[in-house]
């Protein structure tokens, strides 16, 4: 931003300064640039230096609020794929769950957000810290997300009362990883849809 | 080898020669070595040095069955857990699932076994050629034994005939991979039986 200062020609007009830019404004930008980074290039490109150049902010910026590497991927990956995920509630839960478990699987197999995330938990196995930042930061809101969503369900009488929701969580998103991270056989939309009528209807004769 | 041999006193009984073995005796004793030190110390621990001189074999005898460090430590794992996880057939297909996906959650969440393959699964994500070997010579025969399992309950008229077994997989061992690869929730013998009895039955109201 010093650079930016001295660059401004004399008598130009004052812009204001970009630490003057308010905090919100400045963490959602790095947020953004960071998720796109990801997403363009994977995580081996990831690093902070080309965060802070692509966001216009310092490293000391980056490290005040991200402790880690990891853990600004995390933020920028849960961003930049937040609305993709969103959980609909249009009152018909069969609906919904498969409208959001297709969403994450074409998210998943049609994106680079798949190599992304897959690298992210992979890495995680051996990273406690960006273990604990993964789960924190990304895997435990997204479970909550869709917990609202199956207790709501519940509520309305859609789901038995005496159904886990958190299991449920790993019987439809838990899977869709399985198949990214065992890939033995195919993310598809078709496999999505099942996941939701198996688990609705059961499967015993 | 060679050591041993000079190692034997004159006139003291002529062993027969460790190159003499049938190659099938070496090939389970290197994976049952394998195995152990992989169970015991972790991936970090495991190399091709490490199992040669506990299998007392040499290098270039693992080299030409195992291409790869990560070869040889998925055959070993596989070796070491395959007993553990046999499939029952009971004919009662409830049953046999709860009692397997049951000591799959035990071997996963209480022995080092779950450190080991999350470790595995997580490096495969960032080199192709342990990625590989993991589908075809862990992940790939390990649905295969499910499967099989599940489609005799199909023709035992035990599970609906339109359900895919390959989708059940997911729903059973993959929400049980997706605890232990993002432990936001504990893996117990609990869940276990949940997971089989919310695909059986259904979570519909």
């Amino acid at each position: 931003m010093t650079a930016e200062r001295e660059a401004r020609p004399a008598g130009a007009p004052v812009r204001r300064g970009r630490g003057r830019r308010p905090a919100d404004e400045v963490r959602a930008e790095v947020l953004a640039a960071a998720g796109a980074l990801l997403l363009r290039e994977g995580m081996a490109a990831f690093t902070i230096e080309r965060v802070a150049q692509e966001a216009a902010v310092s490293k000391t910026t980056l490290y005040k609020w991200w402790p880690s590497r990891g853990t600004l991927a995390l933020d920028g990956y849960f961003h930049a794929v937040e609305s993709t995920l969103a959980f609909p509630d249009t009152g018909d839960i069969r609906a919904d769950l498969t409208a959001q478990v297709r969403a994450f699987v074409r998210l998943l197999a049609g994106t680079s957000a798949g190599r992304v995330i897959a690298e992210l938990i992979g890495q995680a196995q051996t990273d406690p810290a960006l273990s604990a930042a993964l789960l924190e930061r990304y895997s435990g809101p997204r479970r909550d997300l869709a917990v609202a969503r199956l207790r709501r369900a519940q509520e309305q009488g859609r789901l038995r009362a005496d159904a886990d929701p958190r299991i449920l969580v790993d019987q439809l998103w838990g899977a869709c990883y399985h198949r990214l991270l065992l890939p033995n056989e195919p993310l598809t939309e078709e496999f999505a849809a099942r996941l939701v009528d198996n688990l609705l209807r059961g499967v015993a004769a």
